[in-house]
């Protein structure tokens, strides 16, 4: 079927393509033109604004967004929505805050355009091997876009489903990623353990290989961690700086909302927090106040 | 090749088998007659002690033990170790500690026997997919029984390895088993955030099957979440108790001996231990001091 | 000088009666009409409406709340401030969310009523020992107030101080009752050791006393703690459930806003969760989980 | 009374002081000659050797070993006890692991000579506020050195106690400071907040000293905290690195034998190692990962 793709990033671009290799027609829409020219190599009809890419598009149309969380999907929403008609569907792809969802489906509700929420997993895998898709949102408008679904996902009738109602599917993604937090840390404690214990002089990369197959702790984490440590079991030159993209930080502040207690998907978010802050003022503090109270050595930086 | 299996419980008899099927000549022993009988419908020759045992195979032996690890582990090597003679090679594939496993291999290194550690890692499911093994220990005796591990392994070139000395076996299998530890707390507190999300009444099974494809979050482990939570998805009648056998306890012990912060396979163990003190001493003490600082209720038992 | 005390429940009671005592002239309001004569028979002028309480008092004035923190606040704020005029000034007492506190300070400062938030702690205590303050506003506002501090800190010149503008007391008073939740916790966890250290038949009261002279974790808490073991050191009969009051989990989204990990904060805030959740779903699938790859038993309920 | 000191760096100088200030015979014993001419300075009477010492106490004698905890106890046992004889008593006052307490008292058993262990607390403040002693061993031995205890600790009859039998002195301490190190990070965790908060631009310096009267978090840490932020709120050339003394991981390491969950107490250990290793591994790899699986930007070292 058509679709329209907003969005051309590494996640847009990949399920444009996937899209698109599979006969579906992908019309897509970027900022930059270098990126629609890329994609127009890769046989996506360029659009060089969303008002074109919805006027290319038939109704009933399906618009799917691709883009940052946060203020850049409500500002193409108020560019889109205006553009569209009763039966068309937005589909947002994005990493979006499913309270952010709620607000805006319920916008939207008024307009008779339907509002999906469909959460994303697979990374840039996922051009070849699939994206998982857990979906929220009316199930009559998931059903009408059942063929992208099956062609975006692993396989037909795998890796994807309608979760619930509106915001189901950014929220299960939102824990998905909170577990994916947890995972990462785990493994990536276990290889520092490993490392450390200098008397076994352990080589990663064929512990993590070992480990993919059989074990109890194989996943598609540890696959990529064997890849990661193939390049170089020192990882040298990688900072020890770990960057988060909000999911994890939601996860935590949805737990707490919901009075349950996550302290491994809350500690793996600290964790990160803690490996930006090389100048920690809490162990400065620590040291000033041993030095107090024991007379104890302070390190001066 | 020949091979003597002594303990044939959930793991060894799995193990047994797998090696018989793959055309190896297997005699195994268990204290129970009604273990042996049915070890011996399995095509594995029973010996009613460890002396027949030794005295049935041939030199060089291979003495694989397969006994829960702690006490036994010792005085199965009392009773073996006398019977056996340079070039025999004991294997220890339980969960020992690695630490027992050097104190042993030293104490056996004046015999001239060999002896290995061999990390097993697969549970129930190995007979059928084959075992993780992580083998620390002389060179050439791991390379004697390559046949054996090529055929536990799934794959003869895969799941296996010698990883290091004597001793690096099992604490590669200790690592593996913290990690595991973070990994299943991890989807446990996700699963739980979403059952605690009522208004999306997610069905947790139909979410783990989607994420079992394609999601950045599939594993192993998740697999078994699923079929768990297909058989009930409430998962009523499981109390909220979670054992452990000891190896998270050793990583927790060990990360803190390397001055290396392991928090999350750390908190994932202390979890444990909370879910087995419903009567948390430290809760009634704070709810104590609520009352006294700010006279707050208190909940009578 | 005069103050109207709106809110007399134990923290605004105490406050009443602590200022009442230095000669300060108090006219209080409730809603109970018991409360109110209570608080008559301590001196303190009851006032049946907020709108009697300010008509008695004479401009410019100060008027005290001290109630719960949330929708009470601003309900009592849309009846107050239509009553004054400019240069009264409005205290809030409680323990709002210093949001909060910017939304109405902010609201209110079109009306050149002063907003001044004030941090309080010390609980059912500081009606004799006083209170400590952490205030925030304006100076001068604060200026004007100052005999009132005086009077309910535990010295003129010591317990309380302006300690930035607006937001800034509470701000202040949430990271305290952060610091009292791991302060609390780690008491909580020291005990419940000893008292799980069966062999050493350890009386928790008496180390409870040892402690409170010369040794390195004596506190107010710390006594607190001893009062209450002295009364029971088992504390039968209170129930392993610890409430809370909100600064804690306040406390832990601002540590995540602001990318500073705090884990010890946020880990004491996660175990009260997990004292009112005795019937875990993480536990619960965990167990299935070990079941499943493992064939571990599991209990049932 | 008289005591032999064994032992004069900063705690047990100050212990020697305060003994002899109130009117003991204190014999102190030091290796370095300049620190038993410091010690003779304050009117301790120094010895050159432990046989000396040894030799000019009247039996029945009390000899106090103020040693770093670990192997220099064992070596001052070795020469110490066979100098002493029936009715002469050891007290070990420093911060032993309490197991090695029991193994050398039971050793010393034989020899009929008393082995009191006594965990201290009070650090470089203790000589003048006086020592909170937690004592562990026979009751008749206590007793005998009761003069000793009520001179050490900040009141005769407060502060000290024996709370076991031999083990649990040390044990108690060991448990103390566990709380302690929760205590500091609380502490230091709610500070850095304050700190990271730069919009109210709070005075750290003033709101520890607010705190010091009437709050619920008041304590003798934060006394101290709060004349280490008077010298500088900025901690400025205080590196981020907090040492640990043993007593924090044995802690974690009994709270795990116990089966007792003390996450606040651990993760303040955690914090401690976490301060001491900048270049994590960990954070590397969970870096490598997002590498991998987003295509995410690594930061190069």
């Amino acid at each position: 079927m058509d679709i329209g793709m907003i969005g051309l990033g590494k996640m847009g671009m990949g399920m444009a393509q996937r899209l698109q290799r599979d006969g579906h027609r992908v019309v897509g829409f970027a900022r930059s033109a270098g990126t629609r020219a890329r994609a127009q190599e890769q046989g996506i009809e360029p659009a060089d604004s969303i008002e074109v890419l919805v006027h290319v598009l038939q109704p009933p149309r399906a618009l799917w967004m691709m883009v940052p969380a946060g203020d850049v999907v409500d500002q193409t929403l108020a560019i889109l929505s205006p553009l569209l008609s009763r039966g068309d569907t937005i589909i947002d792809g994005g990493n979006s805050n499913y309270k952010d969802t709620l607000r805006r489906g319920k916008s939207l509700s008024e307009t008779e355009i339907d509002y999906i929420d469909c959460g994303t997993s697979g990374g840039v895998w996922g051009l070849d091997q699939g994206y998982s898709l857990m979906i929220g949102g009316d199930e009559k408008a998931t059903n009408r876009l059942r063929p992208l679904f099956a062609t975006l996902a692993p396989a037909p009738d795998k890796g994807w489903g309608r979760v619930g109602p509106m915001g189901a599917g950014h929220f299960t993604k939102m824990i998905h990623n909170g577990i994916e937090y947890g995972l990462m840390q785990a493994y990536g404690e276990g290889f520092a353990l490993m490392r450390h214990k200098k008397a076994f002089a352990l080589d990663l990369h064929q512990i993590a290989q070992i480990w993919r197959d059989g074990s109890v702790v194989r996943s598609w984490l540890l696959d990529l961690t064997a890849t990661a440590l193939a390049k170089d079991p020192q990882l040298a030159g990688i900072a020890p700086y770990v960057a988060d993209s909000g999911e994890g930080r939601w996860t935590v502040n949805e737990a707490i909302d919901l009075d349950v207690a996550a302290p491994v998907i809350t500690l793996a978010l600290l964790q990160r927090l803690r490996s930006r802050d090389p100048d920690s003022f809490s162990d400065k503090l620590l040291a000033a106040m041993r030095q107090q109270f024991g007379g104890h050595d302070i390190r001066h930086e």
